[in-house]
C-alpha cells in the first residue's frame, strides 16, 4: 500500500491534536492555517506547514477539515481556499466540522462531482481527548471513503461509529448531540442558579445532584466552573449560540418541534448580549439576576 | 435509650419499602395506608398495620410522611388524618413527600406549635433504592430533629445529605433535582424525535449518546423505553405534571426565571394531554409528531 500524506485543515481547539496525533502514528501530516501561531506549535513537533489549503490540498490524499463552521469549511474547499479543486481524482474530504446534515449531503455530492471521497465525520470530545488521538467520531460516508479514511480514523479516534453509506447521518447524530449538550449546560445553570436564589450553597448542590438521577455529563463538567468562580473557556459560550444555532435551523428544517433546545439557544444569546461570548460556556448563569456566584479564591 | 416506635403513612412506590427497611432493621414499624394491599403486604412482612392515620400517629414517636403531595400530607397531619394532634409533644416528623420549600417551612412552624419536631427531608430513588433501604435524602432541620430521626434515617437510606438547621433547604434542593430530572427526560425525547426524523436508528442514537459527553442519567435509563417500545411505568407522566409544576410554582414565588423547566412541563402536560399520564414518563417522546416508533417485541 503507498505510503499516503494527510493534511488538517484548522488547526484550532480540535484541529491541531489531530494533526499532532496522525504525526504520532507515523503518518506523513501536513497543518494549515491561517494564524501563525499553531503552524509554529506544529513545526516545532516535526509537522509540515502551510497558510494555503490549495498547497496544502495538492500534496495531501486525505484532507481533514477542522475549520470553525460550514462557511468556513465552503471557503476552504470551494471559495478562495481553492482545495477541492487542487485535490486529485479518488482523494478523501474527511469534514469534522459541525454542519447541518442538508449542508454535508451537498458537500459529498459537489465532490464526487470532481471524483473526491467525502467522508461526513463530526466529532465528540475537547482539546484533551483530540491531543491524545481518543476523539470519538459519528461517521457516514460510502465504504470507499471509509475504507480510505480507516488509518488516519485510527490515528485521531478512539472510536468511530459508523453510521450509514451516505454523508448527512454523521452530521445528523451531532446534531442530536449537541441539542443535548446544550440544553444539559442551560438547564445546569438554571437549577444551579435556583438553588443559589432559595439559598443553598453551590458546593452542597454540586455534591447532592451529582450523586443523584440528575446528574448529566455536563452538569458534572461544566458546574464546577460555577462552584470554582473559574470561568476559563475550555469551551465557550459562543460556541453553542453556534451549534444550537445550527439545531434551531436543522429541526425548522425539518418540521420538528424543539422547544427545550429553542430556549437553551436563547440563554446562550443572552450571554453574549452580555459579553460572555468567550467565556466558559458555564457563564450562561452570569444572566441569572439576583443571586451572589462563587468568586474564585486567589 | 428507650425502645421507639415507627409509624409510615403511605405505603406507595416509596412508603412501602422504607416501612419494610424499618422492620428489617429491627424497628417496631407501623404501615398505614388508605388502600388494603400494601396494608396486606406489610402484615405479611410481620408488620403493623392500620388504615386510621391519627392512630399510627397516637403509637409512633417518629412518623414517616410518604404520601402522593402537599394536600396529602396536609390532610394527613392537619385535616381529616388528625396525625398532628394524636402524638405528643418532642415526636417527630419526617416527611419524605416533594413539596415546596415554603410548604416545609410552613409545617415545621405548624408542628413546632403543637412541640412537635419536623425534619423536612425529601428523597431520591425509586421503589427499587427504597426497598432495599439505599434511598438518598436531602434533609435540613434542626439538631434535636436529625438526633430523633437518626436511627431510622440509617434503615431507610444509604445517604443523606445534610443541608441546614431549618425546614426548607431538604425541599429546594428536590426541586433543584426534579428540574433537572424533568428538563433531562423531556430533552431526551426531544433529541431522540429529532433522530429519528433525520433517519437514524433508535439504538444508534442510544449508543451514540450514551458514550458521549451528551449523556444524562435520565437519556440513559429513560430512553431504553423508547428503544424497546416498552413503557411500563416505573416513574409515570403524572408524577413530571405535579413535580414540574412544584418547580414552576417554586420559581414564580422565588422572582427567577426557568424557561427549560417551563417548556419541559408543557411536554409532560401535553403527553398527559394525549391521556399518556400513567405511562412510562419517557412517553413524552409520543407527543412529537411525524416520527415511527419503535415498537414493543413480542
Amino acid at each position: 500500500m503507498p505510503q499516503r500524506t494527510y493534511a488538517v485543515i484548522g488547526l484550532g481547539a480540535i484541529g491541531l491534536g489531530m494533526a499532532q496525533s496522525l504525526l504520532r502514528a507515523g503518518l506523513k501530516t501536513i497543518g494549515c492555517n491561517r494564524g501563525p501561531r499553531p503552524l509554529e506549535t506544529f513545526a516545532a513537533n516535526g509537522g509540515q506547514t502551510t497558510h494555503n489549503p490549495a498547497e496544502a490540498a495538492a500534496r495531501a490524499d486525505v484532507l481533514f477539515l477542522a475549520v470553525v463552521n460550514a462557511a468556513q469549511a465552503e471557503d476552504v474547499l470551494f471559495g478562495q481556499g481553492g482545495a477541492a479543486r487542487a485535490m486529485q481524482a479518488g482523494d478523501l474530504v474527511v469534514n469534522c466540522v459541525t454542519v447541518k446534515p442538508a449542508f454535508a449531503v451537498d458537500m459529498e455530492r459537489r465532490l464526487a462531482e470532481l471524483g473526491l471521497l467525502y467522508l461526513d465525520a463530526p466529532v465528540s470530545g475537547g482539546p484533551a481527548q483530540s491531543a491524545a488521538g481518543k476523539l470519538s467520531i459519528m461517521a457516514s460516508g460510502s465504504p470507499e471513503a471509509f475504507a480510505r479514511a480507516e488509518t488516519g480514523l485510527k490515528a485521531v479516534a478512539a472510536v468511530v461509529h459508523r453510521l450509514g453509506d451516505e454523508a448527512g447521518k454523521g452530521s445528523a447524530m451531532k446534531v442530536v448531540n449537541q441539542l443535548l449538550a446544550g440544553t444539559h449546560i442551560a438547564a445546569a445553570a438554571e437549577a444551579m442558579a435556583l438553588g443559589l436564589r432559595m439559598g443553598l450553597d453551590a458546593g452542597d448542590v454540586y455534591k447532592v445532584i451529582t450523586s443523584a438521577a440528575a446528574n448529566s455529563w455536563m452538569f458534572e463538567t461544566r458546574m464546577k466552573h460555577v462552584v470554582s468562580g473559574d470561568y476559563t473557556p475550555l469551551s465557550a459560550v459562543d460556541i453553542f449560540v453556534k451549534d444550537l444555532g445550527i439545531v434551531s435551523e436543522t429541526t425548522r428544517e425539518q418540521a420538528m418541534p424543539a422547544p427545550l433546545a429553542a430556549a437553551a439557544l436563547q440563554q446562550f444569546v443572552a450571554a453574549q448580549a452580555r459579553g460572555l461570548g468567550r467565556e466558559a460556556d458555564a457563564a450562561v448563569i452570569k444572566t441569572f439576576p439576583g443571586i451572589e456566584l462563587p468568586r474564585k479564591k486567589d
